[in-house]
């Protein structure tokens, strides 16, 4: 299974590509799209035309995008919502179900805390995908969003199995 | 000249399309894009097929979105900057440059002052384009931000014959 995770943002969008084989996850490609143009109706087109060939490049069954945090930079959280718009249509567009992850919760998956910094994340990425070359903190972010989505499918599979088990132990 | 007025909105997307000849203002067409699924991703891809579908069926030359009011309501902010994402790429998409008007000056340029009851552009928008079936109150929103436009267009037109005419003059 093929998960990708988005770190949305209207200048960088991280982005990140990481494949699931039972409890396995390896490092498929990981980029920025930049949100570049005279003015934010290009720039919003140019983050879905990036995010749109990332799409296509690499085909993922799965994807979650990083739930935006709210703060009183009211400004800066509708640029945000803009451009977080763009992903979440990107995605939908090829008929994947997104999850969406608080970045504490991201943190957590990832490093095991809540409250990491970037440079932690950063490290714990490079550990856990040995060998990967990251394009950037939002790609390093954006990774770490798809490790937090395999975890969490890993955890709903392993879950699935379970209820069948016990499911087929009640039936015999 | 055709121009395409977008009132921004996860459940209600208003769209309302005039044609422009000379200081004439014509209605063409008007409607509500609803933003329905089970989740937000189904829902701003419901905006995005309906409202390429009016671009499509309108083929407008011009456009102009709302600016979104930016209050104390982060989660509102975000909802609405969403799908104002998706309603500058639509027009981006379709190579069309796009203008933005603040709410206030949407309803100084049809009703006469910036403090206009949302009933007060209604009853002016039916007045401007005689014999109008209005979609709702987000359509009619939308009808006046693409009037406001003309007439930005329409006083830019006259600058620009002006400024000719007296260049000719100064030429001669």
């Amino acid at each position: 299974m093929r998960v990708l995770g988005i770190d949305p943002g209207l200048r960088n969008m991280g982005w990140g590509v990481v494949d699931v084989q039972g409890s396995r996850i390896t490092h498929v490609a990981n980029g920025i799209c930049h949100g570049l143009g005279d003015n934010l109706a290009e720039r919003l087109l140019a983050l879905y035309q990036g995010l749109s060939a990332v799409m296509i490049a690499h085909a993922p069954d799965r994807a979650a995008v990083e739930q935006t945090f709210v703060n009183k930079d009211a400004v800066g959280t509708l640029k945000l919502g803009q451009a977080r718009g763009i992903a979440l249509l990107v995605v939908a567009q090829a008929g994947i179900e997104v999850g969406e992850y608080a970045p504490n919760a991201v943190k957590k998956a990832v490093v095991g805390v809540g409250h990491a910094a970037k440079a932690q994340i950063d490290h714990m990425v490079r550990l856990q995908l040995p060998g990967v070359a990251l394009a950037g903190p939002d790609a390093a972010d954006a990774l770490a969003i798809a490790i937090c989505h395999a975890h969490h499918l890993q955890s709903a599979g392993h879950l699935d199995k379970a209820l069948a088990k016990a499911a087929a132990r009640v039936a015999s």
